[in-house]
C-alpha cells in the first residue's frame, strides 16, 4: 500500500509551496518550520474568540493579503446570542480589516475557493477543513483560533514539517462514481490515522479527470485521514474553475516537476473503484455500498463542505427528477452557498429537488455541525458530509453514514441503502454552466486602510471575554479524571451542535458539556478534583479544530493529557491553552493507568527543558512511565505561561 | 366604529354555515351550540397529544370527512426528539386514518386551503389560526387539541354562539398596499379584544377585489382580534382559486342574502388605507408606517400563515430584484409550502430573492413560532407574521414589528422602517400563474378503511404519555402564586420556541418554563405551594391554542384562575384540563387581590351547579368577591372530574 521512497529528483507541489513561504527552520520531516501566511479563514463558531484575541493583541489591522470571516455554522438563531455574534463579528471585520461573509451567504471552504482562492498562496483557517483549498494548489492548514489570530497579526505559522505522501491517480471514474468515492477509498485503505503528520499530494494522469471542485471534495476530507493538509496541482482544470468564477487573472500554474519522488507513495486506479460508504461512528470505517445494501434509511442529507459543488446537487436533482421520495424518508438539501443555489435554480434543478419532495434549507453547514437535522435514535441517516463521529449529529446513539451524492440520492428514492448502479436508470448527465452566477455584492469588503476613525466592537453581553489562565504549576500531582480510548474526536471532548454551540462564549456553562458524550460524570468529577489529568489513546482529539475542546476542560482544571498519540490541531490547541500534552514512550503503559490514579510530574519546567523525555510517576500504583513532550522551546514557554492568552495579555500590558 | 344592528332580513354566510351544521342548541348569541365537524387540522406542536388522546379513546378510525396532520412547527431538529415526533405522527395517521403532510411540505393553513379546503364545510383545528380557512367560505375554528380529538371521534364541537359582525368593504386597495394592511386596520380600530365572542364576516363590494389568498391573510389574523372565527363569501374569486388548484369541482357558491343584517356592523373603505405596522409587543398596537419611519432595522422576515400567498413572496422579490440588501440586514424568507416555492422558482422570483441577498429557508412556520430566526436584543425585526407577543421570537426584550410584504421589502432594502410608497420605484407588478404547480404526491393519503391489520403506533421514549390528572377538590383554599395584567398571551404563559418546544411531551420539564417570560420565580413558588391560583386581567390567554399553557401550570398545581376576562381557546383549555376558570363579576375587584393572598371557594360542585355566580373568599384580606363561571352542565362535569383526560380514561376502561 504505502511505500517509503526517498525524496529525490524534482520538487512536488507541496514542497514548492512550503519552500516559497519558508521563514524559519528547515523543511525536513519532524522539524518545526515557520511558514508565511497569505490568507486566513475564520467561521462564526471559532471566530468570536479569534476577534477577542485580536482585541487583546490590540491589533491595528490584519497584515495578511486576505482575511475573511464567514458566518456559516451557527445559523438556527434559537435565541438572541446568535445574531449578537453576527453583529460582533461584523464590527470586528470593520475594525480590523477583514472581509465579512454574512449569515446564509455560504459555507466557508467552497465560498472561499470561489471568491478568494489563489494558486500558490498559503492559508491558515480556524476550521479543520481549511485544507480543502489544496484543491487550487494552495497550502491551506486548519489550526486553532489563536494561531489564526497570530497569523493575522503577521506571525508565521509554526508547524512540524510533515512527510509528503504522493498519491498517484490513474484512470477515470466509472459512471455513478464521484470524487467522494476516491476519498472514501483513501479512508478505507488507511483509516483515520493514515495521514497524521503527512501532506497528501495527488498527482498522475488521473488528476486531470477531476474538476477543481471534485478535488475540493478529496482535499477537504484529507482532514479525516488526520493529514496536515492535501494539495493538488494548479493546472488547466484550476484555470477552468477560476475562469468560471471570473478570476482567470488569479491563475498560476503549479505542477510537480517531472520525476518528483515523495517521502511515501500510493496509487489509486480510479477506473476500478466502486461506490463506498462509511459506516456509523467513524469516517474510517468504509465498506462497499453493496455490502450494506438493503438497510432501511429514514433521512438523507446532501450538502456540506465535503460535497459542496454544483455538480453534487445537480446530480442528486437529476437522479430524483420526476420521481418521488417516499413518505418515511426526509431528503434534506443544504445548498453550499447562495451562488450555488442560484446556479442550481437556473438549471431547473431546485424545482426538480422540491418536486421530488426535498426540503431545501438555507445555505450553510447546518446538520454537518449538528445545528439541526438530528436524526431519530437508531434510524439510518445517509449524508454527503465529511464526519460521522458518534453524537455529532445531535442525536445520542445516532446511525450516520457518509457517502457520495449518487449513493445518497439512490437511498432517498428507495428508502434503503442502495448501490446507485442498481437504480434502473441511466447515469445522471449533468451539464454545468461555463460561468458561475458570480455576485460579489454579498461579501462586505473591509473598509479602506486609512478610512477615518476605526469602528468600535459591538459586544452584546453574551459575547463574553477571554478566559483567565494561570501558569502551569512546576509540580503536578493530580488525579486522572477520565481515561478514554483511541480516536476520540473533539466532538466527543466538547460537542458542538444546537445544545452546546450557543454557549461557545460562556466557558463556565460550556464546560458542563465537556466529555459528556463519553461520560456524563466528567464535569462533576473534574470540578471536585480541580487540577487533573486525562489519559487518552491513539489519535487523541481528531476532527474539528475547535479550541473549546481545550478551553472547556482547562476551565475545569485540566493541566495534563497523557496519550498514546495526538491529532495535530488538538495537540496544538492544548499547548495554546497551557495544557501539557505528553505521549507514552511505551504505548503499552497506557493499559497500566486507570481512572482515579494520581500522576506526578516533578519540576515540570526543568523536565521539559532537559530533553524530549519526562518521567510520569503513577503515585497510586507506584510505577513510573516515560513520556515524550515534542515541544519546541517556543511551545515549552507557551505551556509554562499557561498558554497564549496570558502571553497576549502581557504583550498588550507592556505596550507591545 | 361598531354599531349594533338587529338581525333581520336574509342570512349571512356565517349563519348559513352554522345552521347547516347545527346539531344541538339554538344559534342565539351567548348560548352553547353543538356543530357537526367535517374536517380537522392538527400540527406537530399540538398533534402528538391529540394522537395520544385518540389512543386513550381507543378510536378505530376518524369519523370526519378529512383529517390532516401537518408537520410544520418544529422543523429545526436540534435533537432526536423531533424526528421521533414525525415518526410517531405518521404512524398515528396510518393507524387512525389521517392524511400526513410531512416535514417541509408546508404550513398547515395555506396548504390545507390549497389541497383540502371546501366552501361550506366546517373544520376545527388545534391551532389558533385555523380560522384562516374562512377565506374559502368555511366555518373554521381554532380549539384545543382535546376538542379536535373529540371531533375526530365524531363528537360535535361545543361552542358559545358568537355575535356575527358584518364588516363591509368598499373601494380597492391603492398601489403598495395589500391585504395585511386591511387586517392591521381592523386591529388598529378594535385592538386585540375587539373580536372576542364574535365571528367577523366580510361583505360588500370591496370583497371582490381581494383574491382568496388575500382573504386568507385577513381571516388568519382574525385570531389576533380574539374573534371566534372569520368568514368570507365563497364567490367567483374562490372558484378562481380552486380552479388554479385543479379543484373546481369542490366549489359551491355561498354568499350573504341581500339585505342581511348583522349583530354588529363596521365598514372599511379600502381605497383610503395607508401602510400600517404593529409596534413591538402586541398585534393590536398599530400605527401608520410613516409615523415610525426611519428606525433602524436589522432583520426582515417574510413568510408564515399571515402572508402565505405566492403574491406575497413574489411582491417582495419584485421589489428587491436587481437591488441589494445591505450587510447589516438579514432578509429571511420562509416559503409557505413546497408548492409555493416551486411556483416562485418557476417565476424566477427565488433567484431574484437570493441574488438580492435573501436567506431562503425550508418551508414551514420557523421564526413565527420562535423556532429559530431569533433577533438580537433591542434590534428591530420587521416580520410579515401574525404575532409579536413579547418573547415569542425566542429573544427576551425583542423588538418585533408586524407589517405587509411591501413594507417588509422596503425595510430590507433601506435598512430602516420605510413607507413603501417612498421607495423610488414603480409598484411591483406581479403576474401569477393561472394554474398552481400542484403535486399531491407529497401528502400521504390514509390507508384504505379495510386495509388489513392496523399499523402500530411508533413511540420513541420521548413521546411521553398523557398526564395523570386528579379530580377538582370540593374545597379550594389556595394561594395566588402569580397575578398578571391584561392581554397576557399563551406565549407568555408557556413559551413555544426552540428552548421549550422540544419538551412538549415531557410535562414535568416543560413546566419549568411556565410564566417565566413574566416572572422567573413562578415555577419554584408553584412547586412549593402545590395547589394554587392565578389571577389574570382582561383577555387572559390570548394567542396560540396550545394546550400546554393549561397542562404545564396544572402540573405545578394550578386549580383556579380568577380573571377579568378570557380568550376563548385558552378558557376552553383550562376547562379541558380541569382548571376552574372564574371571572370577576366586578372587574374592579381585580385590584383588591395580590400575589400571596389565599383564596377560598367552598363546596365547589354545589356552587357551580347552583347558578352562574360563585363566591370567592380572600382569606388573607377578609373580603369576598363574586365571580361568574359561564360553564355549561357538560363543562361543569369536565372541570369537576379533573378534565377531559380522566373522562377519556374512564371511557376506555369501561370498554366504551
Amino acid at each position: 500500500m504505502t511505500d517509503r521512497t526517498g525524496e529525490a529528483g524534482g520538487r512536488g507541489v507541496a514542497r514548492k509551496l512550503i519552500e516559497s513561504h519558508l521563514v524559519g527552520g528547515e523543511a525536513v520531516p519532524g522539524r518545526e518550520i515557520g511558514v508565511r501566511v497569505d490568507q486566513t479563514l475564520t467561521q462564526d463558531a471559532t471566530g468570536t474568540l479569534v476577534m477577542l484575541e485580536l482585541e487583546a493583541l490590540d491589533l491595528d489591522r490584519v497584515r495578511t493579503d486576505v482575511s475573511v470571516q464567514y458566518v456559516d455554522h451557527n445559523l438556527l438563531q434559537t435565541d438572541e446570542r446568535n445574531m449578537a455574534d453576527h453583529i460582533f463579528l461584523r464590527s470586528a471585520c470593520r475594525r480590523y480589516g477583514l472581509w465579512y461573509s454574512k449569515a446564509g451567504n455560504g459555507v466557508s471552504h467552497p465560498t472561499h475557493m470561489q471568491r478568494f482562492g489563489v494558486p500558490g498562496a498559503t492559508m491558515v483557517g480556524a476550521d479543520s477543513h481549511t485544507c480543502a483549498a489544496g484543491s487550487l494548489g494552495m497550502l491551506a492548514i486548519g489550526v486553532g483560533g489563536l494561531e489564526v489570530a497570530m497569523a493575522m497579526a503577521g506571525e508565521p505559522l509554526h508547524v512540524t514539517m510533515p512527510e509528503i505522501w504522493g498519491v498517484r491517480l490513474t484512470g477515470e471514474l466509472p459512471p455513478w462514481l464521484s470524487a467522494k468515492d476516491v476519498i472514501l477509498e483513501m479512508l478505507r485503505r488507511h483509516g483515520v490515522r493514515g495521514g497524521v503528520n503527512r501532506i497528501i499530494e495527488y498527482h498522475g494522469p488521473g488528476v486531470a479527470s477531476l474538476t477543481a471542485m471534485d478535488r475540493h471534495v478529496i482535499a477537504n476530507m484529507g482532514a479525516e485521514l488526520g493529514a496536515t493538509t492535501t494539495v493538488f496541482p494548479s493546472d488547466e482544470r484550476v484555470l477552468e474553475f477560476l475562469r468560471a468564477e471570473g478570476r482567470e487573472d488569479d491563475f498560476t500554474e503549479i505542477v510537480a516537476d517531472p520525476g518528483t519522488a515523495y517521502d511515501l507513495a500510493d496509487e489509486i486506479d480510479l477506473s476500478v473503484l466502486e461506490p463506498l460508504i462509511a459506516r456509523p461512528g467513524s469516517p474510517g470505517d468504509v465498506v462497499p455500498v453493496r455490502e450494506v445494501a438493503g438497510e432501511e434509511v429514514h433521512q438523507v442529507v446532501v450538502g456540506s463542505s465535503a460535497n459542496p459543488g454544483l455538480r453534487d446537487f445537480a446530480s442528486v436533482a437529476a437522479i430524483v427528477r420526476g420521481r418521488q421520495v417516499p413518505p418515511q424518508v426526509s431528503l434534506d438539501v443544504n445548498p453550499t452557498s447562495r451562488q450555488i443555489l442560484v446556479d442550481l435554480t437556473r438549471m431547473g434543478a431546485t424545482t426538480d429537488l422540491v418536486q421530488a419532495g426535498a426540503r431545501v434549507h438555507q445555505a450553510g453547514c447546518l446538520g454537518c455541525i449538528g445545528m439541526g437535522q438530528a436524526p431519530a435514535i437508531g434510524r439510518n441517516s445517509l449524508r454527503t458530509f465529511p464526519r460521522n463521529f458518534p453524537g455529532r449529529s445531535g442525536t445520542k446513539d445516532d446511525r450516520v453514514w457518509l457517502c457520495s451524492p449518487e449513493t445518497a440520492a439512490a437511498a432517498a428514492l428507495t428508502g434503503r441503502i442502495t448501490d446507485p448502479r442498481d437504480l434502473d436508470m441511466d447515469p445522471p448527465a449533468v451539464r454545468l454552466p461555463r460561468r458561475s452566477s458570480v455576485n460579489a455584492d454579498m461579501l462586505e469588503a473591509p473598509p479602506p486602510a486609512n478610512g477615518g476613525p476605526r469602528p468600535e466592537l459591538e459586544k452584546a453581553p453574551s459575547i463574553g471575554v477571554l478566559p483567565e489562565l494561570d501558569p502551569l504549576p512546576d509540580e503536578l500531582e493530580i488525579p486522572v479524571v477520565i481515561k478514554v480510548g483511541d480516536d476520540v474526536s473533539t466532538d466527543e471532548i466538547l460537542q458542538a451542535g444546537a445544545r452546546a454551540l450557543p454557549f461557545r462564549s460562556d466557558i463556565a456553562r460550556l464546560a458542563d458539556f465537556a466529555f459528556t458524550r463519553l461520560d456524563e460524570g466528567y464535569p462533576e468529577r473534574a470540578r471536585e478534583a480541580g487540577p487533573h489529568a486525562v489519559v487518552g489513546g491513539r489519535n487523541y482529539g481528531q476532527g474539528s479544530s475547535r479550541e473549546h475542546a481545550a478551553i472547556a476542560p482547562r476551565h475545569l482544571g485540566l493541566r495534563l493529557v497523557l496519550a498514546r498519540g495526538y491529532a495535530r490541531i488538538h495537540w496544538q490547541n492544548l499547548v495554546n491553552f497551557g495544557i501539557l500534552p505528553l505521549e507514552f514512550a511505551d504505548g503499552d503503559d497506557y493499559d497500566r493507568v486507570e481512572q482515579g490514579d494520581v500522576l506526578r510530574v516533578a519540576d515540570v519546567r526543568d523536565a521539559l527543558r532537559d530533553g524530549s523525555d519526562v518521567e510520569v510517576r503513577n503515585v497510586t500504583r507506584g510505577e513510573t512511565y516515560r513520556a515524550r513532550h515534542r515541544l519546541s522551546p517556543r511551545q515549552r514557554d507557551l505551556v509554562a505561561a499557561g498558554g497564549q492568552i496570558p502571553l497576549l495579555r502581557e504583550r498588550a500590558a507592556g505596550g507591545r
